[in-house]
């Protein structure tokens, strides 16, 4: 569909706003608007966390008595049933507002098109689909979950240009430069939850936590807001051989996920804050598509997983794995270097496609974003 | 070095014109010539085969009388000695030419400076170094011949993203796609000699011919010009193993190196035309850097490695590849795969470090050109 030139205008602005929340509104979807009059936009606003006010009452609000009779531009379809703030449909009808433009409509069952009805109802002029591949990206979590009830899962890799990524003996610190690992903070603080497994855990001793001075230098594409609460770490872990004094265990929230383990195990990690969970699934492994339903029924859209060959391998035989996020170092470690990821094909015929969706730059390594579904 | 703009402009046609003869200068560096004149180009000329006319002698005789006078922006230093051609020194006096301005001067003992010596001699205004970069990288294989009596080694891959070149049990047919297929021909094209193993010629029974119809699209970038001869195809055979009725033996020249043979070995493929010769090294096996000295002798300045992981990695792990050219097709193979080279290193201090020339995309693959010295 053509869509008009102020329409594209607007609504990308409007996405700009809610991009502001991609580190911050959780459960919820991202979602900006703008107000425009005349040309001219008389109202902004963004929803930035569960609980706060949407994008929509803030661009009313900030409009006042203009708002009668402009043209609204909603990145998704505003919501029409009370949650934690009354129905946004409603706000913009009493507005006063005349046309609404939106990207994507709700995938939220609770919505589903019903708040674009209450709005024709009113007699407001509704457009949709504009820049709705923009929606589509921003929000590719929170719809999933909502129509597959599971989140989006990104795995991050990185690999020497032979596809290694340790060496036989596991030794492995610092594959890529700085830029690389800068980058890797911005898809943790978009994620809800970041999973790894127990040998990561006892090998790096890792943190995983979210660093917002470590991110990639501010620039206007970039939020500037953060959680106050770290991503769920999960780790995925069998027989609970996690260190109880490993440093990841230090900052909640933590879940561990295991197959079995005795009361006394699981009330040793409970004490000092973590949650356990058993999720048990063939050969005593933990189930992992058992582990993402369970992630999308606690609110999480989007899913990092930071874990080693086998980890990653299984999350990917198992065909769970959306994206993939990809670092590649210009070293070359050798045949006898660890795999990528530790998954068994045995004909050509059987090898698995991905799509790119970019190649980048970052210092000397290069990132690879492909979707593998 | 801050040069003028136009110096700058004409030596850049220089080079485009120098760039024809990419295909098939054979042992001679690809050397282009303009010959300008009140800010007009009166003559062009570019060296297209061995034997045939220097640049400059093409540039003179297009401009004619009006050389006189005339700036030659030439991409290498003229030579001054009685090789297959009269000097290209003399000619630039004798037509005249008040000013001459080059990229490279002359590695070639037989030149070395001494070119640039005459000019001067003869009250021409010389200017060297313009776009010297340029010269550097197009003549590359012929600057190190001359001064390593080496030639230039890349080693092209094809892998998957995780880094594997075939399935454990061998398959590996087409893991790129038809545009990343066409651009190795155009390395092949710019190649003295290709080197591969005897193992990549029994399983894939390849040509590793140029056929100049499958390169790139022509664009005004690229050679219109080839070689009616194929790039010497060298097959590293340590027993001789070689099917006598190998495709690759049909079309000549063909050089089989290999460690230790019988005459009546050695006399079978002599007799259908191709050249045998014993290099032996350690463990039985054929001394790599000496068939690339064998090559540099006979004239070859650039050689293009097309072999499997075994042969592939005994030339990095020999450290003689300058250059790697690898296309990462958008699959994971998994990780019982075949490695893209098979040699060994223990700790992350000893990998090898890369460093990027470019990365582009071919249809759904990906090239890395990276140097590895």
């Amino acid at each position: 569909m053509n869509h008009k030139r102020e329409d594209l205008k607007y609504m990308e602005k409007a996405f700009e706003l809610a991009e502001q929340g991609l580190f911050t509104t959780g459960e919820n979807p991202r979602v900006g608007c703008v107000l425009v009059k005349d040309d001219t936009i008389i109202g902004e606003g963004f929803h930035l966390r569960p609980g706060e006010a949407h994008a929509e009452v803030h661009a009313i609000n900030e409009a006042g008595e203009q708002a009668r009779g402009s043209t609204a531009y909603v990145t998704l379809e505003p919501c029409c049933h009370h949650g934690k703030t009354p129905p946004c449909s409603q706000a913009l009808i009493a507005a006063g507002v005349a046309r609404v433009v939106v990207a994507n409509t709700d995938p939220n069952a609770l919505v589903g098109g019903q708040g674009l009805q209450q709005l024709k109802d009113a007699g407001i002029d509704v457009t949709t689909g504009v820049l709705a591949e923009l929606g589509a990206d921003l929000n590719a979590g929170f719809f999933k979950r909502m129509r597959e009830k599971l989140p989006l899962v990104r795995c991050k890799l990185a690999q020497s240009l032979d596809g290694r990524t340790a060496m036989a003996s596991g030794e492995s610190y610092w594959i890529t430069g700085e830029a690389a690992r800068r980058d890797v903070q911005y898809w943790r603080a978009r994620s809800g939850a970041i999973i790894t497994g127990v040998e990561t855990v006892i090998q790096d001793d890792c943190r995983l936590t979210v660093r917002p001075e470590a991110l990639p230098e501010k620039d206007h594409n970039k939020p500037q807001f953060f959680s106050e609460q770290q991503p769920l770490r999960v780790i995925i872990d069998s027989q609970l051989r996690t260190p109880l004094n490993a440093t990841i265990l230090q900052q909640q929230p933590v879940l561990l996920v295991c197959a079995q383990a005795s009361e006394e195990q699981k009330s040793a990690f409970r004490e000092i804050g973590c949650d356990v969970k058993p999720m048990p699934g063939l050969n005593q492994r933990v189930d992992l598509a058992t582990v993402l339903h369970y992630l999308a029924e606690q609110g999480i859209n989007e899913v990092l997983v930071e874990a080693g060959a086998t980890l990653a391998g299984a999350f990917v035989e198992a065909k769970l794995v959306d994206e993939l996020v990809i670092y590649t170092a210009p070293v070359l470690m050798g045949s006898s270097g660890r795999p990528l990821l530790d998954f068994h094909i045995d004909k050509m015929a059987d090898r698995l496609h991905i799509h790119t969706i970019s190649m980048q730059a970052f210092g000397q390594d290069w990132r690879l974003r492909a979707s593998l579904k």
